[in-house]
């Protein structure tokens, strides 16, 4: 049964290998490729140890840093979906739902259904762990758009109030604070 | 002074963007190209919180998530050590010191403090949690090299003896249990 057990966590970690190849539109600070979905997720996890006292309310920041290494882990299945993509929120739910099943279903039960629960408490964000994550996720891409002259909202042609009306209500209701420092960054930004 | 904490903090994080172009030794599973250090933290991250109940002794798996996030951060400086590389350890080991200082010494001196000291646990190996982060850290290349029928051990012509005597210790003082499972795969790898 153990030895089951490895096997199954074994063959978790080897399928999530997959999410290194998950290119996000998200540029390098460089610019010099897209980043993928792993190196985000690592880079998440930073920013909430980094950032942790600037959640709106008090959170458990392991639980967040879990939440944010296992949020992405979905696009193994579906890709990542961009924000200024288009695509229907609802279809892309589903989809994830059952990226997530399949996934986390790979881990012995009682391990794949913790993690499911976690997954899906950061798709719902209405604990406070999982709207400062959601946060950290919208603030993470947003800065590098400013710190890369533009970014994907160049590329997007986006403007100054596509960003607030797309970043600002998950960074705002995560993180009061960052969201005050994004709004300084965006007005520069779209004004120069 | 808490707007200059932010932009300590910032700075930080987007230094640490560059760990995601340092390239290992390790390919992905899929042989498609070789792993950056960044998604290599991320995949270790998840082996921790995976694999917690394999650790030799009693650990704190968010501290061993924490050290594994930021064990690899001093590469930005001075890059990769391959363990078949040769390099001595006593120069590595005073480079990689010199980096975890500047590096962590972006961040506000408490938190920029209190990282260092997680680093430098990690690197001494000797709590349980860093032995524990140390095998897996081990434990991950291995089992790339023998998923992927060779890796690293092809390219640099290693021998059995050398994967035993390389990986075997690190391995075996963090998890007994794994370290087991790695002699079953090793065996049968150099006598297929």
């Amino acid at each position: 049964m153990a030895q089951h057990s490895l096997e199954q966590q074994l063959s978790f970690l080897r399928e999530i290998d997959r999410l290194k190849s998950v290119v996000r539109q998200s540029p390098l600070l460089d610019a010099t490729r897209r980043e993928n979905s792993a190196e985000h997720s690592w880079h998440l996890a930073m920013y909430a140890v980094v950032l942790k006292d600037y959640a709106n309310g008090p959170v458990n920041t392991n639980r967040v840093i879990r939440m944010l290494l296992l949020h992405d882990i979905v696009e193994i299945d579906v890709g990542d979906m961009p924000i200024h993509g288009g695509t229907s929120g609802a279809v892309q739910a589903e989809q994830e739902a059952v990226a997530a099943r399949r996934i986390f279903g790979l881990l012995p039960a009682a391990q794949g259904e913790a993690m499911l629960a976690l997954w899906q408490e950061f798709e719902a964000a209405e604990t406070e762990d999982a709207r400062f994550a959601k946060a950290l996720d919208r603030f993470q891409p947003l800065l590098i758009n400013v710190f890369t002259g533009g970014g994907t909202w160049s590329e997007s042609r986006v403007t100054c109030e596509q960003v607030i009306q797309r970043y600002g209500p998950a960074i705002k209701r995560g993180s009061p604070e960052l969201w005050t420092l994004c709004e300084q960054w965006v007005t520069r930004h779209f004004s120069a």
